[in-house]
């Protein structure tokens, strides 16, 4: 059967409103034309008021990962001391950079279902009082985990290190006090909670992170991972290091727009209820959720156990053939052990949770296993009703 | 609490897929532009193989109602006698056109929860022979039933009359054999099962109803009411009456590349499956079906009736605020004693039963009656799985 | 060799800004949704705007010839005598309409390549008392031309009579003082200098002339030609007639915030602006105007002479092969006598001149023809320069 | 006043075509819905057709110059000795980048209004039989001049160096015979002639230019610099290194498709008879072309000395303002000393030599200098005459 139409509740990218993609679909303008130039300072603008901080933002002309890339570049130096902080698949990719610019990286690891506990960092810094770097993953997509950066920062604040945040599914469906978190380089990115193209990062870069990175004599430059070439290419006295992506631009744009309109607290409102809805219905389908405290469960996608020799692959392809749903498997080490279902941005709605369950759920039966729909449909929409 | 996304589960307009959305949005020609006089004369063409008919359809520039009004304005003559035949508000309304330019009208009404029997139909020209024009509904879109077309044309034929069909609501998303109806005149539009913008009629005229018409002394000319006008205009030689709706136009001609495309028979077993999942996930939510022969329910449109004492409005405007989707009530007559989930076009997609069935369920329970979602939900996911 | 860009400059449908094409690929909402009943009230009240009136103008879904119909049939009922301006080929075809409802119809006939003597109006009344409307073209498309549209309503106004405005093509490109026309019906419609798509009109209505069609017991009910059905479609408390054109809904009002934005004091300017570089750029390449008076010419589409001898289709046809340029050429009794080159909206901008003159210089040598361009275009740019 | 269109006749990017912006509006796809995946091949595919190559282009997630850093990062070893050809201001910076990764780089310069001479690369060769690489700029875009790349790649290829080309903005404008370069590394991007969106590299990768990047110990992985990452991405059984920029994806498919579907042939010819029209009018205005050899000018951007004394900025601005054509200016070290025309992509089409040249004429004449436009026009339409 042909399918009309099909709900994007992946970990990301994660889909686009009708005005982010009439956006999308503007003339392309030349990157010199004023009128670009002007939007594309507005863009940073809006892009700081929703970070709340006081410098302007960096736009990495890259996807995320592109961004995290850049701050290892230019905030690594060969004399940096880096505690990576690996609770994900992300946190332990980070390594894999961090490695190549750093004198060390230490690993602090934990099991992939939990969040690294702020008392083991504080830990690390009395073993090491020598470490200068923090990494930290927010929210870890591949497993719908999160860390608690608020505590983090603190303490890492305290050692005088700078904290490298990678925000880039948490930023835009949870808070982020990036104001708080001292000296800090904090990447995220349009595609997931903010619901709009990859293509992009987007950097929050405190004043000591810019002065660590002008200090790094490595710091890229004239490349597309040096950060310090982008520093003030939204001022129109400046010319931009290369070409702007213009059409992501214009996406990026409208997608800060909707989010400061809508307002961060009915955002983040609106994606811990699909968080809610969503953890609610997949217990009650049958299923067990990835991580067992409920604190390390992130709201912008939920991850549950595979159940026992089901084929995740088959899982997902049923439920997109024959539900018209898409959901995630897992990633890297994570492959076949978990189903994902993302609740960011606009797919963080209402009954976004009712769609993952019942689709999850006919799939498993049309494997064979058990998966009580009508229960979790009715402890979804209780969840919901709870607000 | 903002809805990022909203879904039109209503009685039509139904809303459009990206690739129609993408085709109103293209530079609007000048209607003299060749590429345009080209793109007509496609866009007709494909109205005719939808239509599997022999002569090209016309496209009246207004609206379903407007196409229904320019029949009764153009085929019926001074001298006619009409049979118009009411099993709704549309059936009803007809009767107000066919008024004003017959010599008689008799209505042949049944209540507006069952359809006309054909035998009503024999009966009624055995009483009078003088019955020169039938007119039907095929599809009630106010209460989702609908009548037995072919049977009706059959007789009709046989007593040498004239078939008016308001297929407006059925047509794209049930089986209309055009060709076997005989003398008739059959109005479609854009906006219902073919997921298209209102703005314009599609009609099928036969060759006896094109000589009617030319028969007919007052039938329109110069007019928005004009058939016989736009006879020719999709002959690249011939000039268009007026200009005609450039936008809708690109639009209708998405919609029927992808109606072609998809093919009718899945088309039709698309919105079958979206009807009875409907149907059933409603009844198991405690609701009673409109029509309670389901020979007289439609593939397009599910009518229930509102329990007692429910206010209709309260019901929708919760669905739509709580649950981000949207359902019709009562039109004209049936105003507060029904609700309607449309599942036309690009809403008789495999889960709209179940966003219907949870929204309604949820609204229901809110305002103080009962309604077992998970129910439901498991009775409209039970009939998708028979298929 | 294939062409990327068209340049419409067209006697319009005239194109559309990006802004008005994004608006027109939005999402179909239902017509009931809250979301778009206030868009329409938006909508009209954008226009209410726009005419600078009191009372909010009615949208009518058909496009301007539809509204003109609407006019004739609505308001000129079995009692009225007509007093026809025909100027052109509209304010003859207007006759055709007036004679379906009204009494008696007086042509009053010019020249087309001239304007109506408001003095003649006012002896037509001094002949004929007894008339009780008159009916004007503001701006004739077919010819380029223009009426002293606030001379004739003075007098009309003076004799008690309604006036009845074609302002398609004028409107949103000359300034229409709307509120100084006494009693009176005014047509526009937005795919002429507002840039909009066609398929709607949209009509001033003073209170004396809603009275006149509440009186009309002619006046059509429950029709597309009904003025009176719509009237306070606009208000959220009422239902709309029938379903509207939404799609088109969103390009008027697309079309109609631009209008406001820019300021009606600069888009007329713009078009003057337009209008003389094409009169003088036309000259200089050694064409005929077609109206010898200046006064009597349209800053909204200019005609030349053809040359004699000169096939009309051919250099069209060339211009738009060759140049990416397309014209109009006459229409009706004119066909084959006269180009037109449209400075409508989103073509009348500051080099529209150039193009057009270049292409049918271009055109007009290719057929054997002398042209020169070189002249022309600096004729142009002189009328540019001066302002 | 308010100016409702504007030309784009820069360097680049140089605006796109509306069925590529339709496609940059697509619904965002989530980068492993089959779909995408399926749609990511498509697009390969295409390139490989456009490039007329046999082995399957890779895509760089980063505009032109991103791909350019990619391909000295990833092919320019620790060992290679770089013979960079600089005729302008890309070639120069192209030995920054080679520098950082080569044991020497050897700078064969001339002056940036002529081209290398390919018997100079010759000697090169002779006296330094040690080159490894040869780098080249296609095109100059800063200054309008193309090197003679058939040659220079039969010298590298009988000397067994590799070739960089630098095509980013001659592709897709004029001939490139990739398949006889031999050893190779093209780079071309879809803003410049291909009329798509800024933020992705399409490179072509010679057998032997793989063998060198998987012999580097130094080639970047798990890096947006890596193109060995992205080697075999658009295979459906290989995982994307990380998120595909999915709307610019959508955009560069939509420009190959109308490319292949245009023809190659055609397409050429389009842009060489704008360059032809723009320097022909150019000369007639008044101005010098930059290049004094017409071999050394570029199809697909026209370069003018600025006249002496004349402020660029303000030649412009006023072309921008007053007759909306925007048009660049120098770059690098030629800022303030010419004027450049582009006319890649979209912006070939036949009046863009007559737009651009009124545009800089009323310039010229408002800041005091003289200009032809006549003249200037009249050369360029007899130059579009000549074919």
């Amino acid at each position: 059967m042909t399918l009309p139409l099909q709900f994007n509740l992946t970990g990301g990218p994660s889909g686009a409103t009708p005005a982010t993609l009439a956006a999308l679909g503007r003339p392309i303008l030349n990157h010199l034309d004023p009128a670009f130039v002007e939007l594309y300072a507005q863009t940073a603008e809006l892009a700081r008021q929703a970070f709340e901080t006081a410098g302007t933002p960096v736009i990495v002309h890259g996807e995320g990962v592109v961004g995290l890339e850049a701050t290892a570049a230019s905030a690594i130096g060969a004399d940096d001391v880096v505690l990576n902080l690996v609770s994900g698949v992300f946190g332990k990719g980070y390594g894999y950079w961090a490695r190549r610019y750093a004198r060390e990286v230490i690993d602090l690891e934990v099991g992939y279902d939990s969040s690294v506990p702020p008392a083991r960092v504080e830990e690390a810094f009395r073993d090491r009082p020598d470490i200068t770097v923090v990494a930290v993953v927010h929210c870890e997509t591949p497993s719908g985990t999160v860390n608690d950066v608020d505590a983090i920062a603190a303490i890492t604040h305290r050692h005088d290190a700078l904290l490298i945040v990678d925000s880039v599914s948490a930023f835009g469906g949870m808070p982020c006090r990036l104001r708080d978190w001292g000296d800090s380089l904090v990447v995220t990115a349009p595609q997931k909670c903010l619901g709009g193209p990859p293509g992009l990062s987007l950097l929050h870069v405190s004043d000591r992170a810019w002065a660590r990175m002008e200090a790094n004599p490595n710091a890229p430059r004239a490349s597309i991972l040096s950060i310090l070439d982008w520093r003030d290419a939204h001022l129109a006295t400046k010319p931009f290091p290369f070409t702007p992506s213009v059409t992501d631009i214009y996406g990026l744009r409208a997608c800060l727009q909707q989010y400061l309109q809508e307002g961060p607290g009915n955002v983040h409102q609106r994606h811990r209820l699909a968080a809610r809805a969503t953890q609610a219905g997949a217990e009650a389908l049958g299923l067990t959720l990835w991580a067992p405290d409920p604190a390390t469960r992130s709201d912008t996608v939920t991850a549950v156990r595979l159940p026992d020799g089901m084929d995740e692959r088959a899982v997902r392809e049923h439920a997109r053939v024959n539900s018209g749903v898409l959901v995630s498997g897992g990633h890297g080490d994570l492959s076949g052990r978990l189903l994902r279902v993302g609740h960011m941005g606009p797919s963080a709605f209402p009954l976004s949770a009712v769609l993952a369950v019942t689709a999850i759920g006919r799939a498993l039966r049309a494997l064979g296993a058990k998966a009580d729909i009508g229960s979790g449909v009715e402890a979804a929409t209780a969840a919901l009703d709870e607000g």
